[in-house]
């Protein structure tokens, strides 16, 4: 039995496990993000080798938040850590003596989600990750798709509304200013601001201070039967509906699992994003129609996924 | 020296030309679509015979304008023949005692211009193909890439504007509303029915009657000068460069082509689509960038293509 | 006491009744609208007459479909009719020897509105009339709002959504391609061409033949219980309530009242619309805001506000 | 001869001016506006005392940037001064014996134009001031519209695209988000920081600091042939245009003329406005067409306009 060490690079924290053959986690650490970038190779060293112990490591699977290069060795750039053309793998690989990989970390909950997932049954399966930004990974054919630069699948930037709201990309109308778990909060405190009818819960849940208003929060609100939480989410999730019809047009998964934080929101969310994905589908009744899941791992599929292409996946 | 037969199937014609190894298209010959569908398969078969005369044929590929099976068999649908789950391979090899492959028309362009064209030098290209529709073939690492269910690609019918323009898909919004030379026509059209400034040289054109308003006929206009023209070939341009924003943050080619009847116009339209391209892709510093490109092999592509998967490509 | 005629020529249909200074509608008649346009003063002059029998008249007011002018007494325009610049108060006048005034329907229908219907509470009305299109007619501080050359309150074509749906007037994404009965219908006939789910009721309704699919038959439907219906018909008082939004922002109305054929939705359709409209209202919580309601004189406010105008209102 | 004192009361500063009866600004003094609103009369009072001297004063008129009431007594609400309704006339009036007026600042500069500008030859006239935000006032057959609640005609706030760039006012797609001069500046930083080709011009003019790129030096740069300056002028007008086309529709001016800062641009800015309001304009061949004009007053407008409500408009 061998074993591999998936790593999760985030903005605000650096989350690692000990993974099995099977897909197990059985191990699982996390250090905060540290401000000094180049400290990062350090802790990610450090937290394998704690989690590793006795055990036979056959490599390291690192997915970080950013364009990671076609080879799988470096970060081109990674938006909220200082990183531009940084050689991670070697960094690493350096301090440990393992094979070391580097994968967008979306890329690798997909990859995680299809070896082991929602996505274990079928050979074509796009992961479409909702939390604070929308990301996206593509198996295809039992193969990562990474794209020609290995940039592929940055669907959180798909333009889906002309002259929309304004991206922290630059540009606008990007579908994760209206299909993530931050247009719902942003949603659901312009109503309260606006002094909208039928905001009396969420007003309460405020209770002065619209920074209460978290997803989370709605999400309770809602599975307490709030008709305008539950509303905001059935408009959130008619967003993401008519987005995976966009994708689908174009990507033609057989599965289509939708991972991220707000995938908490279970039915409550996945209704209306059937919904919207069967109306908005084009020529719908001449083709087939991918399935619409919710993701099984959780916030672990980055986590399990990279450490199984660090087994896997050649380059 | 090996041959193979390239066939094209669309609604009106059906093209076919017998093709080197080297993609050379040697003979070529055609003949009407027939409004009975199930004489297709003689058609072919004959077209194919007289094509290949005495030369040794390793094999016939079919591109046809629909959704085809991703075991390259069957046409699943298409929406200008009376096609439903048609095992059009099988149909024409007994014919001609030789192996048949069906594959969809734009994916076959698509194969054509990276084994032989636009895409001779990378492995990761788009083709886009702008006629009385919009269609897609997407070539990523070396291969073709079909989708789950063999109908990827479908791009003309991305949604890009909500509530749109309605389109015969059902749907509204679609990419192919926009972007099509079938859009600049109807813009054209409607510029010189609603007594617009600047339609002098359309309305001669015209000449009382809209529909000698067509895209050859504008495009000559636009290379005489007329600024309309050329304004409406540059909003075409801005559509389509602005969708190849959209496909790019989603497949990431290396390079993407501009074919179909539209890309007559040359530079008044590349330029537009380039420029349009640039200002609409999200963190352009910092990725890399694919390039856009005329097309190479006008419409032999999907014949070309088609030929060389029937030799190349195992499914 | 006396009496006057009111008169509202569509496109199907000359529709006359006899009004008395309470705005009571005391007789009513109609004629179909001929192919021939000339011959409509003569159908005009013999329905007022049958309706004035022995009473004492003071005028004949008449609505028309189209543009006409401020002073009027001419139909600039209309899309229906062959019309242009035609005379017809002058025409009429002369056959009945009866000052005649000569007003665009929705107009004529708004000032019913106000001076004996939903408006009479108010000098500050806006009437919306939902039906095949959407009109609009403005009554600010007890004056009827005619614009600059007689062409206001052409609300049916505000573009609501940029490159939306082509509407016939040769613009995109005019706001009854949105918010009409024929919206309504289009859209259901759509979901059930499209094969999307819950199309069940309306599938039974069409029973092979789409043109089944009526506005009063889905709003039957809809009462009924019937998911998808009722859901069809909030999207069309969605996107009804978006649009008075934009219009309030404008006109600053004290009242909104909805007409039109589609108001036999009643609540099914008002509840929605008003949801939308102070949902999508700017500065909401600091601005007064007008109220929304159902027209109250039903397809007779035309009649008896032509009347009403032929009586009172000058220049 | 008799004299008339207009106030222009904004977030920054408070101008006031001496006006003939025959529209002239003869003398005109500001102070900045203050932190503590309610010294606000007084500064005011001050101001018309200085410049009255000892001439006849027959009223004060008072535009302010808010919703003021149909009594023309009340600022019910400014967002950038702290006032809910605020009574200011009578606080003015107390202070100087004399007639005071409110009026909203853009209606008072649509009466100036109406009165001594470029609407001076028109009954009809819509102004829009395109500054940092965007206004409008209406004149309808010679008299002001304020609507029901005296807040007609908040056209910045218009929405103009669905699902659009979000607005302080807790709406999205808000006409000002596009046609303002805020627009113009922040849409040239967007290309600038986004590294879009051929923005050498306004990187050089930023020189490290974005917030050098202001409308007036865009506009300089347009007048001295920048391409993408003159583009993003052009980019502007075009969005204004669409806007009239939509007002137009609605409101049916006769003139139709564009004040604020942006004005400065001249036909750099008018030049494209005219095309896109002639190219969406409904049924344009068949219907009067509004004249768009730049207008004449500069930024006195609401200080002559304000000075001549006080003396010839009733409520």
């Amino acid at each position: 039995m061998t074993f591999a060490i998936g790593v999760d690079i985030g903005g605000t924290k650096i989350a690692a496990g000990l993974v099995s053959e099977a897909g197990e986690l059985l191990k699982r650490e996390s250090e905060p993000t540290p401000d000094d970038s180049s400290t990062i190779p350090k802790i990610v060293a450090a937290l394998a080798e704690r989690l590793a112990g006795d055990e036979k490591i056959v490599g390291v699977g690192i997915g970080a938040a950013g364009f990671t290069s076609t080879d799988r060795t470096t970060v081109r750039f990674a938006p909220n850590i200082n990183w531009v053309d940084e050689p991670l793998a070697e960094q690493v690989s350096a301090l440990l003596d393992l094979p070391v990989v580097v994968e967008n970390d979306a890329n690798a909950a997909a990859w995680g989600e299809f070896a082991f997932g929602a996505g274990e049954d079928t050979d074509d399966l796009l992961l479409v990750t909702v939390g604070t930004g929308v990301g996206g990974g593509i198996v295809h054919h039992g193969q990562l798709y990474r794209g020609g630069f290995g940039v592929a699948a940055e669907i959180g930037h798909m333009r889906i509304v002309p002259d929309g709201i304004a991206c922290g990309c630059g540009q606008h109308g990007c579908f994760e200013q209206y299909a993530s778990g931050s247009a719902l909060v942003r949603n659901a405190r312009e109503r309260v601001a606006n002094g909208d009818p039928g905001t009396d819960a969420l007003r309460a849940l405020a209770d002065g201070n619209l920074s209460k208003i978290t997803g989370p929060a709605l999400t309770d609100l809602a599975h307490d039967g709030d008709e305008l939480s539950i509303e905001l989410l059935a408009d959130l999730g008619q967003w993401i509906g008519e987005g995976l019809a966009i994708l689908a047009s174009i990507l033609d998964p057989r599965v289509i699992a939708i991972g991220g934080g707000v995938a908490g929101a279970g039915d409550l969310l996945l209704g209306p994003v059937v919904e919207a994905f069967e109306t908005h589908l084009p020529a719908l009744s001449h083709r087939p129609q991918a399935e619409v899941r919710l993701a099984a791992l959780g916030n672990a599929a980055g986590i399990i996924g990279a450490a199984d292409l660090a087994r896997t996946e050649p380059v």
